[in-house]
């Protein structure tokens, strides 16, 4: 099937017709015929064979194949002792969608192969990376390639266990994989790392914008929070005596709300709230609920911290129940590189597309890897924000857009 | 042990000493050594023994002693064709207190006693009475006696059983009690019936006031709301575009709590809320709720309806979320007499003691009565507005004085 669109306003470079087709048999590797959702979990044969798909890929596109220590595989292109390293991942949720990780992955070997074609002469090496269980489905704990990359990950992290009892360690082993020197897999020699996701939200699509340039992965902050009042009769309480802890909740995830309604980035969710005694004929004596506050910058979830308590604590106050809060996580925040950002902003504008800031609310790979090079992400529109999902879904045309931006902005680096 | 106040400011009629001695002497009935809870369940032998200590008291007081079909113990005082009756119940919740119920009818028998010893001549006769199961602590299903003689009792509601699987007419039966005719317990010979019983909430507590003036019986309507938004990832979702169903249930909540400001006797509750997926790190997705309306008058809580039906859609609209409500019940309040609020307010004013006016929260006996006569009530100050509850308690001051107004009122009502 010939790919249908015309590419009359931009010049397309990269062969979409290629990238669709790959995307579209990676799909078909780890795929439920019954529901179209995809299941490839690290160190299972589904993996095996999807690796082996990649690196057919990568090797189609002039690429040399190595595996690391921690099963990150990487396809390297050209030659240099400076990197420009471009990388996502092949493992999935459970039945997850065919996007998540692999398009990144996918985009990046033919952002390569383009390259190849072109013959451009680089004076830098590019690395594709596949990195190994992003999205930790099998031991409850994921990013272990981008990790071990930047140096993260432990000889204890190896410890952890899936289901039925088997370790990361042992689950490396099973698949002739010996990860003896973790220290060995951390990279010091990464001039700039680019990753492209889909966005997994519906800022895009909301903007009417294919692609998107992220600032930062927000990381979040989350605090539990148990409001305390008096429980009573609710027929035999007159209101203005009541010390009832659901109203005080409500105003309290209101003014939580109202707080953010200035600003674009950072967001607060109270996503659970549970009600104690929970009658429909008594006056709610306890309530407890979580805020998860996000944004890029540490300063400003901090701020935030500290406004929600101050304004929860004169609810509480003015209503003379007690408040209570505990923290329940905190994780730090990553920022990209504003001279990464600045050039896909360039590639976007070449291709007549408005470039746009977002931030990323989900954790990626390239999280751990700004931890030993700048960073860069572009994100692609996600039909409803779906994902996770075999309902997930980017257009054809929006993944051209992309990956020929992609390709502009990894060809500006490497020249 | 005497009774340790000081009658100087008023004067006194009933015997404090004795009803207080008879309120202790019931409560060790059915009584929980370890935890000072009361349990006395219908057609139980704590019940029969409590019973037979209550006519012990009714014959002293010079009552002559009936059963009626359905169980209700009811001593007579005087003769004439007119009644004024008094009452209220002698059985309890589980681990309940010894105030509620026992109060009503102990007092009652120390006003008829008090009278007795006064040798007042009366006009018309006093029936005191002791219903039949007003708590449903046994079937899940109470005010058993009070239905019966106001005619509501019907023989499908005796087939109703405890978790043993025992129906209501078989332990009557057991109790040789035999309801053959529902009919015949149906009484319309009541001029006036008046229940003195504690208030279960705060109200008089926080007026300062030892007693209080029923105004009616409120009856709640309950609704259940569910909130429909958009369950989506709390990091991936900015906050303009999120359709939240938990802001916009707390904004509802809010709504609700602020119309009721202005209002006296009219209370309503959100006392059950269940948010979906309830998830620390996803925007609530749908919110199910429940309000609980209650008033004194019917059309009251008919515009109290619509008008949060009517804000609660407004919300729902702002907010893009959608709105579901759906009738749980609908209970019909119950007004007390004019005339005998005002004859209760008069012994009080006797008494010292400022006339207030209340609504019960809670449903009593005298809510069916008010189907065959005139009803007043006359609350007593709780303390902490704890009831069901061994901690539940009324000073031993507020008792007499309420006893006293008791006693005042009904010499009135039969002089």
């Amino acid at each position: 099937m010939p790919f249908p669109i015309s590419a009359e306003r931009v010049s397309v470079m990269i062969n979409a017709n290629r990238l669709l087709k790959h995307l579209q048999e990676l799909s078909q590797i780890g795929r439920n015929a019954l529901t179209g959702g995809i299941n490839r979990f690290s160190f299972t044969p589904e993996e095996q064979q999807a690796i082996e798909l990649v690196t057919s890929y990568m090797e189609e596109a002039g690429m040399t194949i190595t595996v690391d220590a921690v099963g990150n595989v990487i396809g390297t292109y050209g030659e240099g002792s400076e990197t420009v390293m471009l990388g996502s991942h092949i493992d999935t949720v459970p039945e997850g969608g065919k996007y998540d990780g692999a398009l990144g992955v996918l985009a990046a070997i033919e952002v390569v192969q383009t390259i190849h074609e072109q013959q451009l002469s680089l004076s830098k090496k590019i690395e594709v990376v596949a990195f190994k269980d992003e999205e930790g489905t099998r031991f409850g704990f994921g990013l272990i390639g981008s990790r071990a990359m930047a140096g993260l990950l432990t000889y204890e992290h190896l410890q952890k266990t899936d289901a039925s009892g088997i370790s990361i360690g042992e689950a490396m082993k099973q698949s002739q994989i010996s990860p003896v020197l973790l220290e060995k897999i951390k990279r010091n020699d990464i001039q700039a790392y680019l990753e492209m996701h889909v966005e997994q939200g519906r800022v895009l699509e909301n903007e009417e914008l294919p692609v998107g340039i992220v600032t930062g992965i927000a990381a979040p902050l989350w605090l539990e929070v148990t409001v305390t009042g008096v429980s009573e009769h609710a027929g035999a309480t007159p209101m203005p005596i009541r010390k009832d802890a659901l109203a005080a909740a409500s105003e309290m995830i209101l003014a939580i709300e109202q707080m953010l309604n200035d600003r674009t980035d950072s967001v607060t969710t109270v996503g659970k709230l549970i009600v104690e005694p929970n009658g429909v004929n008594v006056i709610p004596g306890r309530v407890t609920f979580t805020i998860d506050i996000r944004d890029i910058d540490e300063q400003i979830i901090s701020t935030l911290e500290s406004s929600i308590l101050r304004q929860m604590q004169k609810i509480a106050e003015r209503r003379k129940v007690t408040l209570k809060t505990k923290m329940m996580q905190r994780v730090k925040p990553t920022k990209t590189d504003p001279m990464l950002q600045q050039q896909l902003a360039n590639s976007i504008e070449k291709q007549g597309v408005r470039p746009y800031s977002l931030i990323s609310g989900a954790g990626h790979d390239a999280m751990n890897i700004a931890a030993v090079a700048p960073i860069g992400m572009l994100f692609v529109r996600s039909k409803d924000g779906i994902s996770h999902n075999p309902l997930e879904f980017s257009s054809d045309e929006d993944i051209m857009i992309a990956t020929n931006i992609f390709y502009d902005t990894v060809a500006g680096l490497t020249k």
